[in-house]
């Protein structure tokens, strides 16, 4: 370890190694490495087992893994910057979302809150999809424009061909096409969640006005301390319930109802008294 | 008419005019106006009843709408130029096919052929894929590099994670994700095809590697110009069978069957017969 001394602040994010040496290590995106090692639930080459990410004490990490993490973000919104931060952030930046461009984000969870701080953050004009009117208020406190409830079709027909970029974070299966038509030419939807069921494309809303769909997974080390630099010149963390380990379980099942604002950081000071 | 003087080889392709106005238009994506009037089977203005193209004795064409035919191209097999010629060079163009480019071709009918001979003509490594392996010659002939027999899983398996851009010419239903597995990082699939069927689009296929799926629509007539001159640079033409207007039902089901290398071209002086 040269970069850091003891005592620094640092942040390791979904990734603990990779081959370095890769055509994918080499041009900066270790996420598609075909030998990287993720920080949970990967064969641990030094521990054995397999590695227990956020959940350990203590982790083995490459230093080409670790972060600066910027003394003016709070930590415990910053844990989940190092995932749903970088995960929005990439497509963001590759998509050139900027002053003057209309940006969707579908689904207000954890990766679309983030969305919206940074679309918000980029300037451009941030459009919130939710099939959950009551999210409104929410999304305009994170950054958003307006909002669209995704049910009412006038509502969603009013922006038709009007946007430049569409985030998607939806997970469970849902209407690609009614996005797609949002799309102006050249426009392009790109996936952060992964619906398990294949999406049906409908062929003629990508060729009128040769709009595109497409995925981003997490992003390379270099752009995740980009994206950490960047949030900590404008003050972006996740919002987060910050939770003992001891109520880890309860932590799960609420997730899986959707009851979380915006992602759970768990105190790990709490696990020293187990 | 201020361009053209009687007796020039003029040519119109896919439409004959559009407002001129919106935003398209001055884009020069004529293709994507909303008052675009289409060659063939559109409210005829000037007329009345509907636009009959390439099947009339003479059509009503706004002077903006019409082409230069270079003088060294033949005719007959121009034609077809301004229809799949344009389908097919205007997203080989945009997602930069090149020298040192792998390039896929899907499909080798009347749109695949043109994408093989563009695709080869722009420099690109060129593989074409097939479910007949009857074709094979004939696409080592229009300038393929290689032929992959798409029914073959351990063929396409060689070939998963190394194209650039993947040209996908076919209108019947077929699994997409078995092409997008075959690209690169930020590799890119335009359908130039309309499945009536929607797609199913694994979103795994497309986060894994940043792929994009997108659509593109003939070309707009600045860049179809554009396409002609390069033909004529390049002395291609679409492979054709010329045949008189008084065959046209019969070269119709041969078209369903597809029976044709690769486009019909009528000879209209047969109409002249009738």
């Amino acid at each position: 370890m040269t970069n850091y001394k003891p005592g620094d602040l640092a942040g390791v994010g979904c990734m603990v190694d990779a081959d370095g040496t890769c055509p994918q290590c080499r041009d900066g995106f270790e996420q598609f490495c075909p030998n990287t090692v993720l920080t949970y639930n990967a064969p641990d080459k030094h521990l054995g087992g397999v590695t227990y990410g956020g959940y350990s004490e203590s982790i083995v990490v490459d230093e080409r893994f670790v972060l600066r993490v910027p003394a003016n973000l709070d930590p415990a919104g910053t844990a989940p910057l190092l995932c749903a931060g970088i995960t929005t952030y990439s497509p963001l930046r590759r998509w050139g979302v900027s002053e003057g461009k209309k940006v969707g984000v579908v689904g207000l969870g954890g990766l679309g809150h983030m969305g919206v701080k940074l679309a918000h953050a980029f300037g451009a004009h941030v459009v919130v999809f939710t099939t959950s009117p009551g999210k409104k208020d929410d999304a305009l406190r994170l950054g958003a424009d307006e909002v669209v409830v995704s049910r009412n079709a006038d509502e969603m027909q009013k922006h038709a061909g009007s946007f430049d970029f569409i985030l998607d974070t939806v997970s469970a299966d849902h209407d690609i096409n009614a996005y797609l038509n949002l799309l102006r030419r050249d426009g392009n939807i790109t996936l952060v969640g992964a619906p398990a069921k294949p999406l049906g494309v409908s062929a003629f809303a990508l060729i009128m006005g040769r709009r595109s769909l497409s995925g981003s997974n997490i992003g390379g080390i270099a752009e995740t301390q980009e994206m950490l630099d960047f949030c900590a010149a404008h003050n972006i963390t996740a919002d987060v319930e910050v939770i003992p380990i001891q109520k880890v379980n309860e932590a799960y099942d609420r997730l899986l109802s959707s009851d979380v604002k915006y992602r759970f950081s768990i105190d790990m000071a709490s696990l020293k008294s187990e």
